[in-house]
């Protein structure tokens, strides 16, 4: 097994490097998963630093630069992503970031000590994660993102909300509706103009959407979806014989709505992987659509969910009945009562569960991995509404919001 | 409606006693969870230490001490639970406590600044979280149980075995496979002698199992179950018409077996008491078999799961197939890594969920309530083997160790 990257590295936790900016995690080297040494032990001969040209599917061979030619059995494409581009001009300045590999990270990390105050232009996951990181810094950061509320293609106004209240009562300046229009500095930035002004700004990081690295395989003449990623079978397999792609450079149907996904989180990119590896070494591994479980810590607030918010369900066109709940995930406790409110969507005729939203202190991924389940097994509301659950008060409430919010839905039948 | 009770007070927590006594919930007045005025103010007649001496259910009536016969609709027995006999006299003794009512366990608070040395009589879930209570208040604690270890009806040795361990390294003597013979004392216990000798004792802790208060339902003529429970249908009513009956005093088909099972959790006897509440007052409310999510937390550690361990599983002939993960719940953060164990039981042939064992940091009662629905749902280890999770460093680990003992169990098959 030879594996050819660009980077200096392989298999870190790039979803770690805002919590190290943040200080929350001591140092980089907590992210990396394994020694270069160990994948050496393994018989895994990784080339780092080195650049694929291209791939010829018709003869399984790929062009290393500086090696040449080099023959497969089966091929796995793991390009990747990029953030899109924000349609203005860097003019080369110094300052402007993207958070993604762990090398410039640690740069940027020293860079981050020189920054007095920062913009955030347009608002993804990372660059929410970059907020807290800022702040924690005692960076002075202005937040602009065309949407009206951050993320707001994944999430709802009233489960972001406490989050950027947060945000605004800690001093960081929120601009939504509003757009980059240009850098300016000489040779490093110092402003960023926006249509609500100008803002003066040592840094800026980029947090727009995720986009596929997909040029390799195009000039190899592999089929790219409507998303602009790789497509795949339920095996991984590419439109090329003996070639399978792997995480944010495919694309993957979403279990409700079968219209294919890009760019989801690191936890799938890495099942994926898993997959494609089984496969290209002759075993059978089935991946299947998915339902996005997904949640994140932005300051004192865990967000998440599963599929649909009721925004991004109206926005494209399924009917729904939701309900909400209020509630506590734990009743009482020497680290104090912490809130959650759960957001539940289901089918009004099938009653099947379709989507979920969730904001609160703590238990926000268990319960964002329980939901993607449910969806995936075709759990109804009536089965959340009537579930069990545990009551003990150091550790649950005895409602548990889940099936409060399945109940509230059941009121709307 | 018009509610009598032979106690003090109506719907507090008791689940929190132990914490009190802990002193990690500060007040008993926090357990309650409404106060006397709220209920009034509902329309709720409460008629405090009041003794109900039967139940007539051909007239429809009961007779109430002091008060003569009452006239009944629809009548709902919650008579609750109380601690088995230990089968050793107790000779009119202070110093034995079950702990189980509020106002006892207020005067009890104060015993316990007095006692040097406590002794627990078998050790199930509320005297195992008073074992914790009785280290936070610096009492010497010796656990005696017949048991191999903790709970064994309930709990696999490698699943409570770190929980015991700790007790053992902080001066908890635990004496397993023994039973206490006679409680000594003059006027107040002095000692406890035990098959193992006899200890120095002010205190002992009662945890026997619950059985069911079934007197006023026996003589009414109201069918009793083999656990000596009420037997209800699915809609919580007994055998006798309009007398429905809910908590501890009832039993429950197990979904799995269907074997009846009698003393169950706090939040079992919330939910059948609002279903029998609901059908009582007219309505339709189905109680459906349980799957029994448990979880509790002890010391430094939380334990809990679902129907069936290896031990109990094996015990009552059920065939299984299991697989154990020891994951962590969050990968990286300033609190520090969690470990969490999660074993899961599997049908052989049909590859469904039959149970779940597990032991960690956190994250133990939203997992337990997942597998509870899970297993109810008919969701197999396939499923699980397969499932979506969400990874961020601080929130959750890239490998869920749910999917990770699913995949253990595929591997067996």
């Amino acid at each position: 097994m030879t594996v050819y990257t660009e980077f200096e590295d392989v298999a870190y936790s790039p979803c770690g490097i805002p919590f190290v900016h943040g200080k929350e995690i001591s140092s980089f080297d907590k992210l990396f998963l394994a020694t270069k040494q160990q994948y050496q032990e393994q018989g895994i001969d990784v080339h780092y630093t080195t650049t694929v040209d291209s791939i010829d599917t018709r003869n399984h061979t790929i062009t290393v630069r500086g090696e040449g030619k080099v023959r497969y059995d089966t091929l796995v494409i793991g390009t990747g992503w990029s953030y899109a581009d924000t349609g203005v001009d860097r003019r080369g300045l110094r300052g402007i970031y993207e958070v993604k590999n762990i090398r410039r990270a640690m740069e940027w990390d020293k860079y981050l000590d020189t920054v007095k105050e920062a913009v955030v232009v347009e608002c993804g996951p990372i660059a929410l994660e970059m907020v807290s990181a800022l702040q924690h810094r005692g960076i002075k950061t202005t937040v602009v993102d065309p949407g009206p509320w951050p993320m707001a293609g994944v999430v709802d106004p009233d489960i972001i909300e406490p989050l950027y209240r947060d945000w605004e009562s800690s001093g960081v300046t929120t601009l939504w509706g509003e757009r980059v229009t240009a850098f300016g500095g000489n040779g490093t930035l110092s402003h960023v103009d926006t249509t609500a002004g100008r803002i003066p700004a040592q840094l800026a990081i980029i947090g727009t959407r995720k986009v596929s690295n997909n040029s390799l395989a195009r000039a190899a003449g592999i089929d790219l979806g409507s998303t602009g990623g790789i497509v795949i079978d339920s095996h991984m397999r590419t439109s090329a014989r003996d070639v399978f792609a792997a995480g944010d450079c495919t694309e993957i149907p979403h279990g409700v709505t079968n219209v294919p996904l890009q760019g989801l989180s690191g936890s799938h990119a890495y099942a994926q992987g898993k997959a494609a590896g089984v496969n290209a070494g002759g075993g059978d591994r089935e991946y299947q659509p998915v339902y996005v479980p997904w949640a994140m810590l932005a300051g004192e607030w865990m967000i998440g969910g599963i599929s649909f918010g009721e925004t991004s369900a109206a926005a494209i066109g399924i009917d729904f009945v939701s309900g909400i709940a209020k509630g506590i995930t734990r009743a009482r406790s020497p680290s104090g009562v912490k809130p959650i409110t759960v957001k539940l969507l289901a089918d009004p005729v099938t009653h099947l569960l379709i989507g979920a939203q969730m904001v609160g202190g703590e238990g926000v991924k268990e319960r964002a991995d329980f939901l993607g389940v449910a969806i995936r097994a075709g759990i109804t509301i009536d089965d959340l509404a009537t579930m069990e659950n545990v009551y003990s008060p150091a550790i649950g409430a005895l409602d548990e919001p889940i099936s409060v919010a399945a109940q509230e839905v059941m009121k709307k039948f």
